[in-house]
């Protein structure tokens, strides 16, 4: 089938969202209210039957695939063309912890000053729901979307993915697609979306010390064992001063930006000082640098990080005590071409060597792949032009981002360029922190991007 | 008035404990079911009327001081002679957690196989109530006590005693006495008390390394702060591999043992090869050494312990978080000479020098004075004989133990010998740890040990 010359206009559809921003707010609250922490398995299996019913109410045809963890669940939307659009979301959502730090409960879904705050709205119910709402909007105007649109839609992306990769490779019918469009999008200070074709990977594991059978009375300090110390000292190996990781053979792999990325860099460097006055610090770590060496190594500098770490007495007051168990959280946020499972042996065999063979360390989520698809490609093409228009200001282009997905087990391994950028999000939204919010503009206009980008998609193969 | 010649047999003394046996666990029972958590703030109130009341019970003039913390309980009785022995005790405890590492609840008291498990049943409150009951089989015999007697008993030793130092210096007719004996006592592997007279001082600090303004996502570790690998590397600087500390002047008041206290040591080394054996570790922190070197390490070297550390994500499964916020509890053992204050000082300027200027310190608890006091006194030799005849088998005498108390600011300052090791826990009690217990049949020796030490310390002056 050719592709039709004539698309039509998306202007009486950006009408139609204008005119029901109060449904779709709502619609985005009863998502957010809807708890879905894969980590805490709380409450995933309502939260995959809302997106089920909000798929189905649409006229999608669904499919919902039960996994070992959580059930991945498709729709798929029929178009004016033959051209076929993904969209990689995931209905699960961060731990909201720690509670106490929430001006309002996590899943209250509370709005003030034209802010909605809640757990996992700008990652990723936010952008779920805007897409949602987009195409019901070219439905309600114009009946049939501009081209094919399938949702892939997974519940475990904020524990690693563990499934997702055995989904698709089982289900490649319903993955196939000319493009992907990624999960989520965050407004630069200046209110440019930032676009990326690549992410980095992950391995996550969980370092124990053991000290004595039980927790000792401290005074036993000089004859008995401190997993606390311990831990401590297995920790402070893993880096050197600067930061730059000590386990051999770490950065063998890290394949550096190409002229091409370096000038795509230069061209749009991320407005880092935007982000350091966010996080309230005058200086990043690692030094100071130009704006394009500072996004260069925000993209391409993989990390060893402490998520969180806990142990003996940590209440109120005093207690003297030694502790027994002592854990620590860690995440290797990886780059292209490291590989997760090289980087776990020869953590373990580091930690052997340096002395530390009583550390224990296990793998907490499943490790994911770095990715780096294709740049320059129809998708992110019209994710630009209409960017453009609807925003009103330049997108930003860059090789990747420095978060993580599944973009290699669901996309890149199979050929399918896999672009990301649109979204509801702003540098200012506290994703994966206490009081994560949007603010509702940014919902309305991102569903007109939505709208505009599957016009743009279809024109334009 | 001239000291008698004649103390009535501690025979019938005997006879009347082992016939009051059930009574005497129903009372312990009672005491442990009441919690009294200084450092939570739980039960102190209620605990501190409990005793009040038994003291007056048994006919003691009772004093009740309110402190600015927890009140100080005072009870005195008449005795057949002038000479006056204090009783050093404690009505708080030890917070119970981690609660799920108990078998039964910490306050439940419950009896397994001869056995009481309590929080507190060790330190203090067996302790305490075999003092009371040793009183009451005193009365119930022979009506006056062979010496006066002072119950001394705070209510916040566990948290430091911020103010029993306050108090005993505005109370010195209360607290003065010929002797004190201290609050506890172990028995060790092969069965006998360990004695001493003196003991470590503490300092107890939180320290507290900031990141962002808040959580932030942790791809963001390339260019943000992480509050972890800044506490990491700010603990890891203040010891060597060795575990000495690197804080400088620290060792310089250290003062070595004697030649009386190493002879001491060689007459009566600990068993720390049971100790290892109770804590399932194979060799000691430190090296390995004799029974007398490891001995008098443990008792001389002064330590410096992370108690606690906690901060970022410590839930189940995983969150990618770069923690604002990550803090640990730490306690420094002191030994005569060295002062908490000028430590407490040396540490600050020492964290600035070492590069951690950001690094916030603050004391949790009130600092102790390390303390020694004289070794051969009276008391000590009615301990002795006493334990002779209750133990049948010959104590341990050291110059101080491991442990901290007031003992600086109670009696050293006044000129008050103060001895300990008199108690009713064994070296297996798990003083401060989940499953604290004692054995009944050491509470029953505990309370014969008394009553034929005051005969002993009123007969030989």
């Amino acid at each position: 089938m050719a592709q039709p010359s004539y698309i039509p206009s998306v202007a009486p559809v950006f009408d139609w969202i204008d005119a029901h921003r109060e449904e779709a707010v709502a619609d985005l609250q009863r998502f957010c209210r809807q708890p879905s922490v894969a980590a805490q398995d709380w409450g995933m299996h309502d939260m995959a039957a809302l997106v089920t019913d909000a798929l189905t109410g649409l006229g999608a045809t669904t499919q919902v695939t039960p996994t070992p963890g959580y059930a991945v669940v498709v729709g798929r939307f029929a178009g004016m063309t033959e051209r076929r659009l993904a969209f990689y979301n995931h209905y699960d959502v961060q731990p909201p912890e720690p509670l106490d730090a929430w001006t309002s409960p996590p899943f209250a879904a509370e709005i003030r000053d034209g802010w909605l705050y809640a757990r996992g709205v700008a990652d990723n119910k936010g952008n779920l729901v805007a897409r949602l709402w987009a195409l019901r909007a070219w439905q309600a105007t114009h009946h049939l979307l501009p081209c094919q649109v399938t949702f892939l839609i997974e519940g475990e992306e904020e524990i690693g993915s563990p499934h997702l990769g055995k989904f698709a490779a089982a289900h490649q019918d319903l993955v196939q697609a000319d493009a992907c469009l990624w999960e989520a999008g965050y407004r630069n200070a200046q209110g440019s979306l930032e676009c990326y074709a690549g992410v980095k990977g992950i391995l996550y594991v969980e370092l124990q010390a053991k000290g004595a059978a039980h927790d000792l009375h401290s005074s036993y300090a000089p004859l008995a064992p401190n997993a606390a110390w311990r831990l401590v000292a297995a920790l402070q190996s893993l880096r050197d001063s600067t930061g730059r990781v000590r386990i051999p053979h770490f950065y063998d792999a890290v394949r550096p930006p190409t002229p091409e990325e370096q000038a795509l860099i230069a061209r749009s460097p991320i407005n880092i000082s935007a982000l350091l006055q966010q996080w309230q610090i005058t200086h990043s770590v690692g030094g100071d640098g130009s704006p394009a060496q500072l996004t260069e190594r925000l993209l391409y500098e993989p990390t060893c990080t402490i998520c969180g770490i806990w142990g003996g007495y940590t209440g109120a007051g005093s207690k003297t005590v030694l502790p027994a168990t002592v854990s620590a959280k860690i995440d290797f946020r990886l780059v292209p071409d490291q590989d997760p499972e090289t980087i776990l042996t020869n953590l373990q065999v580091y930690l052997q060597e340096q002395g530390f063979p009583d550390i224990t360390v296990h793998t907490v989520a499943d490790a994911a792949y770095p990715a780096q698809s294709l740049i320059d490609t129809p998708l992110m093409a019209a994710l630009v032009r209409s960017a453009r228009q609807v925003y009103q200001n330049e997108p930003l282009v860059l090789p990747r981002i420095a978060g993580t997905g599944p973009m290699y087990s669901l996309c890149q391994r199979f050929g399918i360029p896999a672009i990301g950028g649109a979204g509801v999000g702003y540098i200012g939204s506290r994703t994966h922190a206490p009081d994560e919010h949007i603010r509702l503009d940014d919902f309305f206009l991102g569903m007109k991007h939505i709208a505009a980008l599957l016009a743009e998609f279809a024109q334009f193969p």
